[in-house]
């Protein structure tokens, strides 16, 4: 089965490589020459122009996987005009589930299917496979399983979960199919808003931790912990064992203080529209805002509104804040 | 009737200023002679200790206002050493109000009654006039009703509110008594939960407002708008009108930028009791508990949470946030 | 000067009837026909159709008075055939500043000017001026200062803020023009906004003070509290004065149980708004996150957020969460 | 070794069954014989009073495992009076920390040793092995370490974590050493509040996915989600992986809409103590804050809270919120 990957960043030549592994051989192209090069070293096809994908035996399928947003978009247009009627465009990228609806009307006319793909893994997706959920009609989903099944983990080692005997299989081997056109990537969006909250609450857990040796508290309840020997313990038969507690792990036996990074933490979009999603249903995901306004905070040196604060006290109170007294490291 | 103020800072000296006012003439002390020098210039009696306090004709009242924790706990115990059976002691400091609890408990054996007053108003109550919240033995507090109702603002201009026939005059007039021990303490820690809760709305407000025109928002929904004014305009007849929007609309008007701010907003105490008390009544204080962890964020360059979240980021994706290119002012 | 009035409801009659007492007479129209009526016979002109605000002097002013949405949309479309170019549309509802963008474009081309108007002030307005908060070009809110100044509730007895010497006297008069078209109904969204942070930490407090008997807690720490009376002496001198307290104190006077409400609170879009413009600008806004979804949740019986805690609950300690015995009222 | 186990429910069961699949006899008593029988019948030393536990060998080792609070601290009590000087107590249920401190300074003057050891695992714990953070002398803690060594899962096939040569080597095998007295639930009570804020992480976005097929959004962005499959493909491969989301997994598939639980949601006291201790400190724990106020709301037919905002909707705007209408499933 042909495909043809565009796009060959950390997650494109990812996707590449596992498909080699598993035998099969796909075309690949990107604006940059070199990581053209370097996967058509290692066996995958070459093309020289997004034109080329027209190599592709028919009925054909394209991958994109690209930045969101403007990359994405325009390269869809672009394969729109190279492709024919029975082809396939698959967006494995990170876009907005709403671009995905406006997508598959702008290609049903031209009897283009397109598939959205949110996909999981980061960069250990090579290596342990990728967890994909899939948007779109169920005939190409079913025409394209053997690519999805040679991307996904697999089962593993994981126990089987109870109760799911006679259920569609494919979940379980790493690989869903979620529904028409936008709903791989609403899923994959869901999971992403998950995961920031996941990560603050391990965040505000450890800095909690970080600082229980703190002289604002009686001398004896004062602890001075190892963050990194905690990260690890809790990895063994603890209720919040988890992927990100072992990354975690790993990162504080690297440097308990974490003392390399500087604290500004950057948000990719799917918080965002999380959020936007929740609103829209009216469910409350009051957890996952507070992380992401963790983050837009974190990159600030100081705030309008903590500014107000302090005018507030002045004026009211008489207490003068524009000095540094009663800063904490 | 006889009163004795013990401190005399900010709120100590304007308390002593209104009694003085309405025709009383408070006996005044504190460690520091020049503040009772300035009080007794202005017809203030002078003590010169503590002790003096037996200069008062029984019953006696000693309005202690001093910085909640070791400096009021201290003068309160030594007071009970200096005052007889039938005296009155009164916390008009942010006590905590179990501590307030225990006090009544200590003097109770002695014979000596304790009220605990929360006053709110600051540096505007000595003009404007003191809103008490007290707790206390009700005997007492209609004893000492000449001093509440000198100290509280009075009705003033306001619209009296409809359906208040028959109620109790007192809360009308600025002053209320609020139940046993530690109630008066109690309410006003509230209060100032309360208000950390408002201060935080407004600021989120004004920080969005403030940066309405920045570049992340298409060209035509930028808006570069004036703070200052908009509180100016938002005193009359909107909805959120509020002393705090006066003093707002104040502080802005002064500078628009707020510059003189560095933005590390202090919290005194009662917004972390008031998150207890909820705690203890299982009720949720969302929004407060968001104001006060704001003000913790407002104190630090960085936080280990923040930290571990660029961690997790580098682990999963590689994705490096030690440098500043994202940073935005 | 000639204004018609379109949509004759709480808030549209209520602009009508102050214009009327500042000696204005407005034209007006409703789809209910008894609504013209009424206003007819206190003096207004009644217009039998939308198409006979072609009845006014050139250049005309239209103000639209509608639910936002359709409503307001399809009425502001009918109205830009009917009138010419040189006259103007004024949107006094509650729009989605983003459609006031697209509007202006929209209008541009047939030289109709087009104003937004936040306008703040509920059922009180009439009585007490409305405060309002203009966007559009220059030269119309110039025009129409009779109209505005006619509606907003003037300087009143509050004190003037210090510093605003040599500044736009019209934000102390109650009205504003904030910017071009779309600004005035940004800022009355970031006010309604702030209004759902105020009231949500009035709220938290309340509930907070009318608990604080909890058997939960030590016997001597517990308080029956008054919330009418704490209500109504923080309306004198407090830091936490505001009208919404005004209001509080009169609802709780009313019923301090507020027996008569069963809690499922409504919201009507600005908040939402407010929340994506915080997420775009990149601002924390969690304090008015946090009242917008205990709006949501005020809402539901039971949530499957919660049901999945209880399932997890069991899943990983045995905790059996189907039955009522925890329950407290 | 000898050592007792004190309560033999769920846990107490738990860690005696795995100690004697380790090859130990452990002493057991509980104040229900048929508990001690059960043990008993599977090998364990029955105990008939909590006195006989004089017929260890000296140095002793009593592990209390009970409900914290009461049920626990009488028993320290009385084992204090039993016990001889070189025994050591260790209290393996969820104590405060605080209480662990004290109990330390009554102990020490008797001589005997005193461990906290938060556990965790839950009824899992017995087959997986229990994860374990021990507080308490260094000496104490190397003596019990085969009592630790037989309850802890072990290695495991999980990866090992680069970068932890040269380090202690226990909490790789699921036990660690936190620190003094206190320590060990200290790390225990903020596992927990982490735990509170993942699954409340999850739980929001399952709420999200759940209903994304309402109507209050357009029809093609609505999506009818299998959030059973949605669990389970999300185990594979996926950064939110963990074993709360194998847990939903497993809760989803017995029961898609999870109509067998009500959504009353208890707490266990530690996400309280870990907000406290995030307030002592300083440091924001925003969404775990939010995730236990999540749990109070649930166990509320309806808040003081939101009536309040009914009541100052109606107040300010005239809308009436006493009925049902709005209602949603």
């Amino acid at each position: 089965m042909d495909i043809a990957m565009i796009g060959l960043g950390r997650m494109g030549a990812g996707l590449s490589r596992r498909l080699m592994a598993s035998g099969h051989t796909p075309f690949v192209f990107d604006r940059n020459q070199s990581a053209i090069d370097a996967l058509a070293s290692e066996g995958a096809r070459p093309l020289a122009d997004l034109k080329d994908v027209t190599q592709l035996t028919p009925p054909r399928a394209v991958w994109v996987m690209l930045p969101h947003g403007e990359a994405t978009e325009s390269t869809i247009r672009a394969l729109a005009d190279i492709l024919s009627p029975g082809d396939c465009i698959i967006d494995g990228g990170n876009s907005y589930y709403k671009d995905d609806v406006a997508r598959r009307a702008f290609l049903e006319p031209k009897d283009i299917a397109y598939l959205d793909v949110g996909v999981s893994g980061g960069i250990w997706g090579e290596r342990e496979g990728f967890c994909m959920m899939i948007g779109g009609p169920n005939e190409e989903v079913s025409r394209l399983d053997p690519i999805f099944a040679a991307l996904a983990p697999g089962i593993g080692d994981l126990p089987e979960t109870p109760g799911r005997d006679g259920r569609d299989p494919r979940p379980a081997q790493g690989y869903m199919h979620c529904g028409p056109a936008g709903s791989g990537h609403f899923v994959k969006m869901i999971h992403n808003g998950i995961e920031y909250g996941l990560m603050q609450a391990y965040a505000e857990g450890f800095d909690i931790l970080r600082n229980a040796g703190t002289a604002a508290r009686p001398e004896d309840e004062r602890f001075d912990l190892d963050c990194a020997d905690i990260a690890e313990v809790w990895r063994r038969g603890s209720v919040i064992r988890s992927w990100l507690l072992d990354l975690s792990a790993s990162a504080l036996a690297k440097d308990q203080a974490l003392e390399s990074f500087r604290g500004h933490v950057a948000d990719s979009g799917e918080a965002r529209w999380t959020l936007e999603a929740a609103v829209e249903e009216e469910v409350s995901a009051a957890t996952i805002a507070s992380a992401l306004f963790a983050r837009y905070r974190s990159r600030r040196e100081s705030t309008f509104s903590d500014k107000l604060l302090s005018a507030l006290r002045a004026e009211f109170g008489g207490h003068i804040e524009g000095g540094s007294k009663s800063e904490r490291a």
